[in-house]
């Protein structure tokens, strides 16, 4: 039984309404383990912007850095997205707390429930048996280097970087995960064109040194984007570069069947942060019917990775797990052959895996 | 009838094998139409090296210069990917022979042949009817800007670039050819986060004022690579920078059935450049399984666009249709269901294409 200190970070769009679940969920666990979990909440985002003119408050900043775990919801909205020329973003917020609070390395699992196999788009038997935990690095390359206009404004410039401690740090995460998994390891980059690819191809070339029992192999991010697709059960363990992560893991959703059931983690020198990897979803926000498992399952990782609650984290898994095999789907994850009256809204779908905890 | 100077860069791997069969190709379509076509070669990528120590030698690039079309084969070589450090390599003289001739605008039009369907790893009702022209700008982005190590080699950096003036002449050509389609382009870039893509769609939006009949959306990159499997149909026109078109392309290519089916043209300022989308594969190099089709397709793109000679590509096209509708495939485009003797290796299968001109 433990004393826990849980930062609700809903943003924009959905992100409302799924945490909202998850922190329900969260709720539960802590009563039927008799932890003691306290709970509150700080913006980020569009929302901060328009409460404060700033999409990372100083005082969420500081809640995130007093919490021992962040629920995240999402950011972004189509305001900013349609006026390239906004000063003041989103997205702002979301990158600013990763870099404070050091989140370097962001884990997505991608693992398809065997129920959601005729909800993906590709063929059941492509994915069946596929299980990828991706790396994705959070705090570097073209995401956090210098930018902006040059040439009066006719030209503009993004700047990647990596230093070798960046890489290693993820890369050396990646490995350990692969040892305790299928000991493979696929390092994503493109080291025919980029520099900072090869030198992150170097320093997973050192790490391998020391990780004999791990199979190493390394593909070019247009390779991958292909191979994820065709043979999405030859990967185990992947790491990669924050803008590659970002790309592949979004594609690797089609894999579990919607991007509404995947969650992440991101890690690092503090606090963790827990979130979907879906966005804001603006065209579905306040309908009711965003898929709350993403949320759920983030909740799920919280309480394995923060807080070490392995027991905890799994009954929230098997829980997902059961309402699926009951039958009930929110609306991304209906197939052809699913009853109407088996479609379930975010909170029912909610109230449904609150039942099986 | 018309006489043209074809120059045919083989490069590396199976780059040799394909090509061989793309140029009997359009050797019989010469005949069959009374055309005069002139053949000459030129070496590129690590063949390049290994004889004279560039690239891409004067001598390949003045040839080039000087002919009516390029077909071409792949650079690359798995010597330079395992060593990270090397100084010379074979994509060097692609990304030369891109610059010089001006090669910015990259057509990639990815559409399934109905006998393809079980070919792919996506289901086929996801995939029928699919049918996306992809416009990858060639010449800019983080290719070609700035790059190296800082710090005493521990970082390293890439610079991503863009200029009004080429986001503009890429669009314009994806606008105008959208006109000849269904009249929807999709621009694709990551603007909540990248000061070259808030520039790039400040650009397609002024563009898309003068295109009022073109019905134009705005995706980000991470977004796109999960809708390209989920929902392929929904894309006619797809316009991108240089390092998302690289990864969607390929990603795309699993809607085709095969990369072994991908043709490319790159256009420009001067002397057109036709190529597969599949790499130099050396794992199959030499074994005389590749799939000659994509060069064969490519042929037909060189036909179409640099000769003006639509009824001789239209007949390629066909004849890959026919040798498929037929049965055969080659090894990459086979299934479950493919009786052996049906499966063709590369010379085989371009005896088959030859025999339906
Ligand atoms: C909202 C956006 C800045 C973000 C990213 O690109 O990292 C999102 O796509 C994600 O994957 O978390
Ligand atoms: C070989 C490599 C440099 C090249 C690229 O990235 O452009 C290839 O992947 C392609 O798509 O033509």
């Amino acid at each position: 039984m433990a004393n826990k200190k849980i930062l609700i970070v809903p943003g924009d769009g959905i992100g409302q309404e799924v945490t909202a679940v998850g922190k329900k969920v969260l709720d539960k666990v802590a009563a039927k383990f008799g932890h003691e979990f306290t709970y509150d909440e700080a913006l980020i985002g569009h929302v901060a912007i328009e409460a404060t003119g700033n999409p990372l408050p100083e005082e969420s900043l500081a809640k995130m850095k007093a919490s021992d775990a962040v629920l995240f919801g999402a950011v972004g909205h189509p305001k900013y997205d349609n006026d390239p020329s906004a000063k003041v973003r989103p997205e702002q917020g979301l990158l600013k707390m990763r870099k404070e609070l050091g989140l370097y390395a962001n884990l997505r699992p991608i693992k398809l429930f065997d129920e959601l196999l005729a909800a993906s788009s590709i063929k059941p038997e492509i994915l069946r048996g596929a299980d990828i935990l991706f790396f994705r690095e959070l705090t570097g390359d073209i995401y956090f280097g210098d930018k902006g206009r040059k040439n009066n404004g006719d030209t503009a410039y993004d700047v990647a970087e990596y230093s070798r401690f960046e890489v290693e740090r993820i890369g050396r995460k990646a490995f350990d995960a692969a040892r305790t998994r299928r000991k493979k390891l696929c390092s994503v980059d493109k080291a025919n064109v980029l520099e900072t690819s090869r030198l992150w191809r170097e320093e997973i070339q050192k790490l391998a040194l020391e990780y004999p029992d791990v199979e190493v192999e390394y593909q070019f991010v247009d390779a991958t984007a292909m191979l994820l697709i065709k043979d999405p059960c030859r990967f185990d363990v992947v790491v990669t570069a924050n803008l590659f992560g970002d790309i592949l893991t979004d594609e690797a959703s089609q894999i579990a069947g919607s991007m509404g059931m995947l969650a992440s983690a991101s890690i690092g020198d503090g606090t963790g942060v827990y979130e979907p990897i879906h966005g804001s979803a603006h065209d579905i926000t306040g309908k009711g019917v965003a898929n709350p498992l993403a949320s759920i399952l983030s909740a799920a990782l919280l309480l394995d990775i923060s807080f070490g609650m392995k027991a905890e984290s799994e009954l929230v898994i098997h829980a997902v797990d059961q309402v699926l095999k009951a039958g009930y789907r929110t609306r991304d994850i209906a197939d052809a052959t699913t009853a109407p009256e088996m479609i379930l809204g975010t909170d029912a779908m909610g109230e449904q895996v609150l039942s099986h905890l």
